[in-house]
């Protein structure tokens, strides 16, 4: 195996395989990166068993300087050879495996002699076929992770919980995530139909990694969708994760219809008050705030307190009440994640009674996205 | 007590404050920040005891917005006292105890109410008296802590070298630090001789925090040096630190006078080779790179390895080298420290022998700063 490519987009594309390796895992070649060449590519393989992230370096591409002079494939300790690239003195840098496992890798003056795995020891990645297919824009997946991810258990307990249920259906992309304390909802509307319908469970920490990874471009990305596996496409990346095994429970009749008491604020005016309150409820046992409501003498307020530190009271400005008075308690960390999934809009809250779920959305879209959130009991 | 304050200075000072306290303290009220008020100024406090940070803010400066109302103290739990003020909505803050030490702090619309102690228990600060003071401007001050702070030990077996130790005598002023396995010394030249002449050693640690905290100013630093502490005087703020007490060792003889095999050459071309080459270094047991200087064949090598992972060669761009052969290893990490205190010039290693200590010296400034590494033996 030998091959000349530039450091610096080798450096890129090997930063982003390196997301999915890790150095905790029990299958000791996996701490490794795969790099196979043939005549006219390089293809760089990171796992983790749970997510594989491949990316393909064609000789094509004028701007990657890839040059093969011989065909092969070495796995290499990731994090080492990473380092070993990023410092490397030279515009360029040339990998040569001569006999066996040990790969010379030099730069200008600096010559590297590492040992390497056997790469037919590596896992082999599952090859997909699926019809379910669907093409995504990069920043409107990258917002539904966002929005959905915040409500994912991180608890092992009930490990369906710990992904992102997405359903798709006709023209809908359905996204769900619950922690069994709040729940996140986002609809997408496609493009086109679906040619097959697909209810599938992809674990959060995998739609977490995707969406950091997801470049700022305008090209579609393309998902499919298979027995056991998902797939990401995008630029010259394949990100595939797992998907968890399970029925994700009924969610759909979690989300209330009607309210009593109905609040809309902008979501940053009550995030600011909800932070400064959390300051106090941090200090104390029961991380708790409470929302007064008095539709009778307009009037909205936050408070806070810790019995041993002090306490916080604030009244907010608000745009409009309806309904009954109330006084609610809920974690202020979950409203904040919740608040924060918003953006710099206007929100509708719609509560029911000070210890059922009550609900979050957007005013200028209050059918696609919603966020809803367990009250907690403080008396 | 109550006064209000613009909350950007106020926020500002308090930060400075801030990082003399710490959470891990035995005497609790020092975990809180001192807030004593009178008619014409606010004075914060903070101390772990070793460091001292104490902040004045007058109301005669204008752009503080500092208005009295009426004269007192407080102490304040430090973290929680600073994340609250940060948060606050409105661009001004009052505080306000009225009776006891419950302590309410308002802006806008938030209203918190904390516990304080009694700013009576809070330890006294000493009053320096001394005639040792010497004025240093705020960017050499830095330099000089920067570039021997490297060099403190770090470990609690001989405490007196955890510390700088700093001498003032006629016109010169010289730092000097060792961990006993390298030293750095540094000397400047002041503008006028000192008064009488000092011999201290202050903690590393508090030289290195006041580095950190000395501003980007003109205005030249006062150093005062009384019987057990040092004080620091820039801009609102007094920084103290107790000096440590014993003897520091004679470090005056261990820089060696003579060289046998001298090397030339830029500090970043050398610090950016040892940095490749401790890569593979640091991969194995024993943390060592070895440098080769050939001049009959005009050859500088770096090389570098790790039995189980591979190695690592680099031939060196250079200057000059005159004298002897010499093949020398050290532990990479201080020749890198000691590299980086240099900056961006050429610099001049002096060697006698493989197992003597060798000094580096930036070639424009051979006679005022220099630093001394210990080789280690391989063999």
């Amino acid at each position: 195996m030998k091959f000349t490519i530039n450091r610096t987009g080798f450096t890129n594309e090997l930063a982003n395989v390196l997301r999915a390796i890790s150095s905790k895992t029990t299958i000791p070649i996996l701490t490794g990166v795969k790099l196979v060449v043939t005549d006219d590519q390089l293809v760089l393989t990171g796992s983790n068993s749970d997510i594989t992230i491949q990316s393909t370096l064609a000789a094509s591409e004028g701007q990657l300087g890839l040059v093969v002079e011989e065909p092969g494939a070495i796995v290499l300790q990731a994090r080492l050879f990473n380092e070993i690239v990023k410092k490397l003195p030279a515009e360029t840098v040339t990998l040569e495996v001569k006999t066996g496992f040990l790969t010379t890798i030099t730069s200008g003056p600096a010559e590297f002699k590492i040992n390497g795995q056997d790469a037919n020891n590596y896992p082999k990645l599952p090859e997909l076929e699926s019809d379910k297919t669907v093409q995504l824009a990069p920043d409107l997946l990258r917002e539904v992770i966002d929005q959905t991810r915040i409500a994912v258990s991180k608890q092992e307990s009930r490990p369906i919980l710990t992904g992102i249920h997405v359903l798709l259906a006709q023209d809908q992309l359905t996204a769900i995530a619950t922690d069994s304390h709040r729940l996140a909802q986002r609809k997408v509307t496609l493009p086109a139909p679906v040619a097959a319908a697909a209810d599938v469970v992809i674990p959060g920490v995998s739609m977490t990694e995707l969406a950091r990874m997801i470049p700022d471009q305008k090209d579609p990305i393309d998902l499919l969708i298979a027995e056991n596996q998902v797939l990401f496409k995008f630029g010259h990346t394949l990100f595939y994760s797992r998907l968890l095994e399970g029925k994700y429970p009924d969610t759909s009749r979690l989300i209330p219809e009607t309210s009593e008491t109905d609040l809309t604020i902008d979501a940053n005016v009550l995030l600011a008050a909800i932070s400064r309150a959390s300051l106090l409820s941090h200090q104390g046992r029961n991380n708790v705030v409470k929302l007064t409501i008095d539709p009778t003498q307009e009037l909205v307020k936050i408070s806070g307190d810790s019995a041993d530190v002090g306490n916080v009271e604030e009244e907010l400005q608000f745009d409009a009440i309806t309904g009954q008075e109330l006084a609610i308690s809920f974690n202020p960390d979950y409203m904040g994640d919740a608040l924060k999934s918003f953006g710099e809009v206007k929100v509708k809250l719609a509560f029911t009674s000070p210890l059922r779920p009550f609900t979050l959305v957007p005013v200028d879209d209050q059918a696609n996205f919603v966020q809803l959130i367990t009250p907690v009991r403080t008396f």
